[in-house]
């Protein structure tokens, strides 16, 4: 059943309303809504209604969700944590699969009914976890809709072969095209660029890019993907994941960066990690960039920490940029909803008649505190229909 | 009932372990211990076992906890935040002793069972803050140990009458004298530390200084409280709260001031705070200086962010350093449990035959996943008395 009728909740503006849902979409919004014979309902009790939440930048592929507890011994340089991690999912085994529907399904517990993730692509595993995040996104279509990035994490060109592999992924139905850092781990990042803008246009599919480089190096590594952005016409279609380096360039340089990202429509994502330099939200959002959140790894080889759980990464938003005020958190909610839908192209997005009807109702008086506080889920409802009931999956999908 | 056998937990170090309490404190730790006759029993289901937690540095009397939403419209600055505290808790008649009392509750609820709270005393409010905590101290005493510390929130000697306040409120029971900023607040350092440093001889108490004061300022501050923690042979008795300075000066006087605080045994309270530079956790462990955590104020007037959850706060300290092996996660585990009560002096602490039987089971595999997982509380016993099961308050307390 698609049709709903939501009674008595409260709007992110205050105002009070009954949400009518008619075949998955929002059909009205208004007072005293009358829900037609047959159609089941719901009691709001005036708690507040968000859209549902979007996960910008996760890997459901390397979490260990639903596993015993990874014990983390691994060294602190990225090389060593990405060799770590192919060499512990060559010998376990790691099934891509049934560990990244078991992640979905806890985000759509707490309300996230999209997500992009990345996805690793290399030499070794060739498409294997691609395959096993596809057949996750067919098995939860419609009930979360999943974006996948193919993600050269052992680098492009430096390993041979792993351009090939990016074409048959994107071939295969990979939504966008991933790169990382061309300077620091590609060794060249004019060809780098070249290469993966070179496969976008084949295929005519946007770019996501990890861009961990720091400071000047990696403003430098920012302004050619910028140049190539200009020059092929990709306005709206890239994305910087990360771009630590704009949080550490000075503000001259920033401003110039930033000014040009706004310009060609590049967003930035940040995952707001306190031990980082990051791109600011205020900054970004004065210089009309895009700025969305994303949570990346969520209790995998790379990091112990991590829920799904995208109010509590506005907080981490809110708290990394010192938004206290109730007007600026939610600049941290924009960020894990309707920035994050606009900037990853997920369609008919938010509240309004029209919409996917994918609804969070949570035990808040407002914005500010359902991010502060990461209020209690009490219903979630994608494409129409209560997934969730007090953070417990309902149905069949409670297993 | 102040005895109780807790069957089959797991220690922190892995080993299986029963744990007999006799009148209120750990009597003996092994296997195959039987309940003496008419003592109760619980099962541990093979749990983890963590001593009692503890919370370095919070404001009590601060908290809107139990309160409807606090809608944040305040400026940027220290001082705006100082003023609109204090006019909205003389508008409001904000009640400290009622909203601690919920705070503190709800702190015990998730295995907190020791609590440095600081309490503003100045010239507006007098000690009435102070004595609504202290109504709470007392209310609670066996269930939550609170430590006061008397804290001129509005500066002390820019507000004359202060010192007299603080000399009334250590006589009347405050635990600890604090101090706020000597250089940026109250724009003369020296005096200002000699009448402090003053109280606390005359009280014999020991002092904990707020010190927001950045980068080489804040630095030079720290070596005037150092000079006189030195003069007044006053070791082990200091703590600086903050010192967001640590994280501003070059290695070089870093490595100075650490070496001058680990040999006046001077400790730091950290928060942790993404958005601010913080004294780092390895350092100050390899210069053998004690960093401890605390969580601030929590839903208050000066933030909206905060909860009553100490694996909550170590979690941030493992985020803000970057800790992502479980042996590194453990030190965040530390800062908020023997460190803290160490720092603070609290007696008696840990889960040694001895040791006051305050003690949390957590559904989790070890420290790391406790920490980095904020892992659930199964239950919590104070002083041999369960006290919260599965996050609900037990008893009389669950009001």
């Amino acid at each position: 059943m698609t049709d709903l009728l939501l009674n008595n909740v409260r709007l992110p503006d205050g105002t009070p309303a009954d949400v009518l849902i008619s075949r998955g979409r929002v059909e009205r919004v208004g007072l005293g809504l009358q829900a037609p014979a047959g159609v089941p309902q719901e009691q709001g009790g005036g708690m507040l209604l968000l859209p549902g939440l979007v996960e910008g930048h996760t890997h459901l592929d390397k979490t260990t969700w639903d596993s015993p507890w990874y014990v983390n011994q691994v060294g602190p340089a990225l090389t060593d944590r990405i060799d770590n991690e192919r060499a512990w999912r060559a010998a376990s085994g790691h099934d891509a699969a049934s560990h990244s529907r078991a992640l979905a399904l806890a985000f759509l517990r707490e309300g996230t009914t999209r997500i992009r993730s990345h996805v690793d692509v290399d030499t070794e595993a060739g498409l294997r976890h691609l395959e096993g995040v596809h057949g996750t996104r067919q098995a939860l279509a419609g009930l979360v809709e999943i974006q996948t990035v193919a993600f050269p994490q052992s680098g492009l060109l430096i390993r041979p072969g792993t351009a090939a592999l990016l074409d048959q992924a994107l071939a295969q139905g990979a939504d966008v095209l991933g790169g990382l850092d061309p300077s620091a781990i590609d060794r060249d990042p004019a060809q780098s660029l070249d290469v993966l803008f070179g496969l976008a246009g084949k295929h005519g599919k946007p770019i996501d890019i990890h861009l961990h480089e720091p400071g000047d190096l990696g403003a430098f590594t920012l302004d050619l993907i910028l140049d190539r952005t200009q020059a092929l016409d990709m306005r709206g279609q890239v994305v910087i994941s990360h771009a630590f380096c704009l949080g550490g360039v000075d503000a001259r340089r920033l401003d110039g960066l930033l000014k040009r990202m706004a310009a060609l429509d590049v967003a930035i994502l940040t995952t707001a990690p306190p031990s980082r330099p990051v791109p600011a939200l205020r900054a970004c959002r004065e210089a009309g960039v895009t700025l969305f959140g994303g949570n990346d790894g969520i209790r995998d080889t790379w990091t112990p920490y991590g829920s799904p759980d995208m109010l509590a990464r506005a907080m981490m938003i809110g708290l990394r940029n010192d938004l206290r005020r109730d007007d600026e958190v939610q600049w941290a909610f924009d960020c894990v909803s309707v920035d994050a839908a606009r900037a990853c192209g997920f369609a008919d997005y938010g509240l309004a008649p029209g919409a996917r009807a994918d609804l969070v109702l949570v035990a808040a008086s407002g914005i500010a505190e359902a991010v502060a506080q990461r209020a209690p889920r009490r219903l979630v409802v994608s494409g129409g229909v209560v997934v969730a009931r007090d953070g417990q999956l309902q149905g069949g999908l409670a297993t």
